[in-house]
Formats: structure tokens, C-alpha cells, sequence
């Protein structure tokens, strides 16, 4: 990168948010996928003019700018593949402020999850989203790949709680989307198409949500199967009993052998685990639960318990939210896929994922856990990156991941992670080429320099390089 | 029209489905609003092909497109402003199918709402976005305009519901967004572009859904008040109330003194009537109702009651979907406004709508109504079109409504009605320059003729006349 260009840079964040320093540069440089791009520089801007200055300065240029929050991206979304100007969005971490009487709260895309939910606890609300990642992702991430988790079963994604944005295009222009009161129907709805567009289409530097009035009680209920169809089966009558339970989680048995042990659970080995959660005012969820666990137990679970305290619950949460995490500490290499199948090909879609192994002459492993009640599920593969047979098992297991058990079964090949780098490949099986073709003439309105994330699953196809 | 595009149409659609009879053009020249616009020829499809066999026809020809579900459009959206063809999906009203397992109904355009609630029923499921005129909105018009209605302050609008949409460009081209699943990232969500869109990007062909269980049961309480502002603040304060009612309607005394007299409720005198509904269990529906009953009682209502049976209920919900119908009976003519202002501003904006009249020579009256728990009050004007000074009275109040209520108190000039045309004039005021320049890109990408429900408030401005 030329030495004028840091200069301005310098000139509008200052000395100390500038970076090209390599060991700074090689902390950018990942994810939690297998890929590794390098930038040029990274650039920590404090507000919307500080962004606006430097997305003026890149597109004069034609630099390419990669976004990026806390980096917790399990699809490559952040990775800076055309080098460029990482802008690292973590100082912009506040709450700008709670108008209960409204109840909107305003921050800067850095906020991580868990904090915002701190925040709002004081307050009696929350906001739903409820990504794995939470005490960890930022709400700026969380945006650009609207992102769902355990709660969106019922209370939606992070698409359904966004009110307005302020955000900064490549020409550095400061737009505005949305409306902050509950209801606008006043504009073609750039709020929903930014959110989602995975750091593509404009840099979000302010974030009104709506939020919700925390539920009085959780109620909690584990079960256990020794065979894994049944658990499916299992899931897809759950959803049909009338009741939307809060979360409806899956772990198999792989996954269950590690992030039990991590979470102090002391379980039977069993081949799947559901966890499901009803809330709200104590009755309903104690009805609303056993329900539920009314149909779940008449597809004869080796074993089933209901939390009798939040300590239980939490335990079975832990084991949940760590799932990843506690994989990630028994292999090299840890990829985390993302793909939805209609509710009711959950046990079909299990089973395939199941035989991966076999089909790539068992290189790696594969643990699956993941948002079942939505019919979004993370197989999750372990082996060596370094292997090259392996990291070859990995990109055949990809595969037959994306096109026989997402597609195949009318599915999506991410639910809530986006496409990023890891899924770019599969974007046009799941999308006709006309489709293709509106959303590349979008993402030119937006960036006619294709400046912003180049080089990632979205906008497809041919828009200019930089 | 040249007589070799009807003959076209007649190839097409079949003799009887294309017509230039002055008759059935009158009847398709109106909506709610005080417009009058007239087509050339009412099309009549039966199928997707021959909506894409249309567009074609039209497109290659730069004829304006109206596509028009029942009219029941409060915004003139449906008017054929430049002429050309009108093409009525009435026609195209079967549900095709429902997936009790994967909780979705897909659906025609021209189903009409109470008529898919009513087959849903049977499987013990809804769709929950609910207008006051869903007795004859048509599910195509909904999501043209991303209807909410009275559901919504718990539910969401129309927009929150749709999977996916099977919908023909104005090029001919057929387009699937979305997906059948319950979650996907993997495009830019073209499907919540479209939704909202009134009908100026894409032509709906299929919806799919997804569906909500039935809740067991609802409980209904009607708060009257004797000072507006205290009905104000009473909304104000049982939206912080930490309980998410499923509704929260306002009618004001004139809107009140023409419904409850067409609903047969026996009311005294007030001036304005708040009703609140809470849904799900049985005990957890009437504690909810207790504690927002608690709060609004806090506000010294005149008379408060919760309906002891369906009948009651029916009876004042008769009343809150029959306001508009009732005020048009008293009335030559009769707009009803949309407008949404933040929660906390309702007072405000009451009393500001309450002194319209007399800032216009009490030439018009005005009744209020609406969703109050969103922000969304639906003023309406009664007065009589064929008197140039009340007509011109109606504009100035428009102006007010627009500019000093909605824009002026932080709001939006329209919650759930649409732009349409009665709106046109003020999108400028709520959105900024480079976000119209945005706007009009995205329609130049869908509809580079624009032969989209042209002369409409959406797209704003300059994209081509046809």
C-alpha cells in the first residue's frame, strides 16, 4: 500500500489506529475457517465520520475495505482476500442510549451480544438473538450476516429487531434506513437488504433495535436418545404440537462426548441430545413444556429430565453454547458449516451427514449440533488442515454438505452464517441466474467500485474487481 | 391501446379475461382515496405464465402495469395513473398447499386474508398479520404493501411471514427469492425488497408462508376515557408494562360514536376507547391482561370492563374493524391517513391531529383510530370532494398530518398503508437524497422501463416515464 495512503489514514484516526505491523496483520488475517488473507493495513476509526473519511479515501483509490467486529465468522466473511484496509469496527463499542417508552436502544456496531443483554437486563428487556458466539460477537457482525441462534425459533433473527441503520457507503455518504418508531412502510426496505448483505453493500455505524420484555421464567427440558432417526423424527413432531418453544437445540453424540465433559455434565452415552426451552409468565412455559415433553417422550428417549434450578440450566446450556468451542479443542482443524432443511427432512438430513466420513474414506470426523427446531443444523468437521489428504477429505465432505443434504432436500446452505468465503461456491446451485443478476445489479448501486468485501460469496459473480 | 396488444392479451388470457368495457374500467378507477384513474384494459390471469406472458407483451411495448388484488388500497396504490393494462390476480386465489409438518402454506396471490385464516384454522393454525379489511384484502396486496394491521404490535407485519415468492419481472422473467426453509442468508433478502415494494419492482405469482399455532385463547379488556391525552398516556404506560399485548387499538369519540352504534355495543359518551388483548394459555393470557388492566386503571378511565365471552369480544372488535366502513356512511368522502409516531409521542400527535379542523376553517372533520401500541393512528378525514373549498381543506390537513405530526414528532408518513399516491408528495421530507438515489437504482435494476405501477410515490422521482 502506497505510504500517502496510510498518511490520510493516519491523519484521520491517528497514529496509534493505524496498524501495519505484521504480527497486527496476522491477528486479521483469520477466522474460525481453514483460509488465511493478509491486508495491507488496519484501521480502528472511533465514529461515522472517521469511516465516511476513509471509505471517501479507498474508493478515490479503489482499495479494498473489509469490515470487521470481533471475527467471530465461521464462513471467512471478515477476511481481507484483495488485501487492502481492514477497518476494525470494535472501537465504536457503545450505547448510545435506551428509550424505554419506546422500547428502542441505540449503540455502535461494536457492542458485543452479551453485553447489550447486560445492559438491557437493568432495564427488564432483552434483545433475542442469541448467536453461540454471543459473549463474544458483535451486534455490527451479528447485522451484516443476520445472525440467529438458539432463541430464533421463536423470537426471529437479528433481521427482525433492526429498526434503522446508519450506515457509510464506498463514496462515504451517510445514509439512513429505516424508521425510528415500530412500523414504516415508507421506503423500499434498505434496512433488511443491508442487513444480511455481509459487509457488501455499506459499513453500519449505528444500529437502532427494538428490544423485549425479558420472559418471567424459563423452563427447561433435556433428552436423551440412543438412536439418532428417532431423535430427528422426534424434532419434526415437537414442532407440530402447537406450542413454539423458545429453543429446540440438537447435539449428536460426538458433540455431546466433548462439550458435556466440558460443561461438568455427567451423562450415559447416548447418540443425540435435545435440549428444549419454553418461556414466558411460569404456567404457560410449564404447560407449554410438557407438551412438548409429552410428544417428545413418545418417541422413547433412553433417558429425560426436566432443569429443576438454574444451575441445571445453565449446565445444559453451557454444554450447548460450548459445543464449538469444546470440539475446536480435540482436532487441528475445526470448520463449523451451516445449512437448513425443511423441518421435516431433519432425520434424512441427519443421516447423510452421518456417512460423510465413510464417503471420504474416514480422513475426518464429523460432530453435528445445531438450531434443529429450525431445521438449521452445523455439522462440524474435525481433522488436519495440514494434511493434505485430509484438508482434500474436508473439501469432498463440503460437497456433499452443500449440494446432497442442504439442496437435495430444499434447503439453504446457511441458515444464519453466511456465505462468505466457505460457502461461495454453492451460492449459484441455490440461486437461478436471473436472481444472480438482480442481486449483482443491487450490490452495483450500492458499490459500483466493488470496493466493499470484495472477493466473498456475496454480491456473486461478475461485478468489476477492484 | 392498439388493437394488436388486445388481441395479444386476448391470446393470452382467453376472450372473457380481457376487458375494455368503459363499465369495468370505472370500476377498477377507484380505491378508498379521492383518485380516479383509468385503464385502457382489466387483464385477468389465471397462472404465472400468463402474468409472464403479460409483462412481456407489456414491457416490449412500454405499457404501464397495474397489477390490483381487491382494491381495497387506502393510498391509491392499485390506480392505473398512466392507463395502460390492469392486471387483476383475483382469479389467481387457491391455496395450494399446506405442510402441517413444516409449519407452511403456499398460497396465490389473490387469496384473500380471512379466507386462508379460515382453512388454517382447521390445522389449528393463522396467519397472524390481520387489517381491518382483511374480510377482502387479498394476501397479493398485503405483501405489495407489507400490511400489519391489528396483530402486529405482537406478531409482526405481513413481511415477517414470507418464506419465500415466486414472482414475474416486468421483463417476463420468473424469479424465486427466499427459501422453504425457516432460516437462510445465502442472497441478498430479496424477498422482504419485494415485500413493501407496491408492486413497482415484481408481479407475486406464489407466497409461501410459514404459520403460527393457534393461541388457546384471548382476553379482552376496554378501557373508555373521558380525556384524550390520559387515553394517550395510558398507551404509553401499558407499553412499558413488561407485557406484550397481541393488541393494543385507540378509537376516538367520533370514530367511537359511529362504530359502537354499527357494532349494536351500548357505550356512554367518551372520548376515546382503548382496547387491549392479550393471547396464548389460559393463565398466562389473564395475568397478562391483569397487569396491563392494572396500569391503564392507573389513569382513571370512565368505565373499563374485560369481555366476559366471545360475544362481547366480537363485539367490540366488530366495532374497532367496522371504523372505517361506520365514518365512510357519514360521509361523502372519507381518506383514511397513516401515519406512525414513536410510542412516546402519542399524546402529542392526538392532540395535534384533534386541532386540524379549526386550522382549516373547520371545513373537514376528523376521527382518529388506529394500532395505538405501534405508533400507528389512521386519522380520517370527512368531508365532501365536490366542494373545491373542502377539498382543498383535505390537502392542507394532509400536509399537517405529514409534515407536523409524523415527520415533525420523529415519524413516518406511513405505518401500513403504503406511499401509494396520496403519500407521494412527502416521501422526499422523510427520506434523504442519497437514500431516494439508492431507491430509484434498485427499481432501474428490477424495472429499467419502468412500466411498474408508474406515477406512484415508490419508486421516488426520475426513473424513466413510460
Amino acid at each position: 500500500m502506497k505510504s500517502h495512503i496510510i498518511t490520510k489514514l493516519v491523519e484521520i484516526v491517528g497514529e496509534k489506529n493505524v496498524n501495519t505491523d505484521p504480527a497486527e496483520i496476522y491477528c486479521y488475517s483469520r477466522d474460525s475457517t481453514p483460509f488465511q488473507y493478509f491486508a495491507d493495513v488496519i484501521v480502528r476509526p472511533a465514529n461515522t465520520t472517521e469511516v465516511s473519511e476513509i471509505m471517501e479515501l479507498a474508493n478515490g483509490n479503489r482499495i479494498p475495505v473489509y469490515p470487521r467486529g470481533s471475527g467471530t465468522s465461521a464462513a471467512g466473511s471478515p477476511l481481507p482476500v484483495k488485501g487492502g484496509i481492514v477497518i476494525d469496527l470494535t472501537r465504536m463499542n457503545r450505547v448510545l442510549g435506551f428509550d424505554e417508552e419506546n422500547l428502542q436502544v441505540v449503540i455502535e456496531p461494536g457492542v458485543i451480544c452479551d453485553d447489550l443483554n447486560e445492559f438491557l437486563k437493568d432495564y427488564g428487556y432483552f434483545f433475542p438473538p442469541d448467536p453461540a458466539s454471543s459473549s463474544a460477537a458483535t451486534l455490527g457482525g451479528m447485522v451484516a450476516n443476520n445472525s440467529a441462534g438458539n432463541r430464533a425459533i421463536k423470537y426471529g433473527k437479528t433481521k427482525d429487531w433492526i429498526l434503522w441503520l446508519e450506515a457509510v457507503l464506498p463514496s462515504g455518504e451517510i445514509i439512513h434506513t429505516g424508521s425510528g418508531t415500530l412500523k414504516s412502510v415508507s421506503s423500499y426496505d434498505l434496512t433488511k437488504l443491508l442487513c444480511g448483505s455481509e459487509g457488501t453493500l455499506a459499513v453500519f455505524t449505528k444500529i437502532g433495535m427494538r428490544v423485549q420484555p425479558l420472559p418471567e421464567t424459563y423452563k427447561t427440558a433435556m433428552f436423551l436418545f440412543d438412536d439418532l432417526n428417532r431423535a430427528g423424527e422426534a424434532i419434526v413432531k415437537a414442532r407440530s404440537s402447537g406450542v413454539v418453544p423458545c429453543a429446540m437445540e440438537f447435539l449428536d453424540k460426538l458433540t455431546l462426548g466433548t462439550s458435556a465433559d466440558y460443561a461438568g455434565l455427567n451423562l450415559p452415552e447416548c447418540e443425540a441430545m435435545l435440549l428444549i426451552e419454553t418461556d414466558g409468565i411460569e404456567s404457560a412455559a410449564e404447560k407449554e413444556l410438557k407438551i412438548i415433553t409429552n410428544i417428545v417422550r413418545g418417541m422413547n428417549p433412553k433417558q429425560w429430565k426436566i432443569a429443576q434450578d438454574e444451575e441445571e440450566r445453565n449446565s445444559l446450556w453451557v454444554a450447548r453454547k460450548s459445543a464449538y468451542a469444546a470440539l475446536a479443542r480435540c482436532s487441528i482443524t475445526t470448520t463449523m458449516e451451516d445449512l437448513t432443511v425443511p423441518i421435516s427432512k431433519i432425520p434424512e438430513a441427519l443421516k447423510r451427514i452421518q456417512k460423510i466420513p465413510e464417503r471420504v474414506d474416514n480422513l475426518i470426523r464429523v460432530a453435528t449440533f445445531g438450531h434443529a427446531g429450525d431445521g438449521n443444523l452445523h455439522p462440524t468437521f474435525l481433522y488436519d488442515e495440514r494434511i493434505p489428504e485430509q484438508q482434500e477429505a474436508f473439501f469432498k465432505a463440503l460437497n456433499i454438505i452443500y449440494n446432497e443434504v442442504a439442496l437435495d432436500l430444499g434447503g439453504s446452505i446457511t441458515g444464519e452464517h453466511g456465505v462468505g468465503l466457505i460457502r461461495k461456491d454453492f451460492v449459484e446451485k441455490e440461486h437461478g441466474p436471473v436472481e444472480m443478476s438482480l442481486m449483482k445489479g443491487i450490490k452495483h448501486v450500492f458499490d459500483s467500485n466493488n470496493i466493499l468485501n470484495p472477493g466473498k460469496g456475496k454480491p456473486w459473480g461478475s461485478a468489476g474487481e477492484p
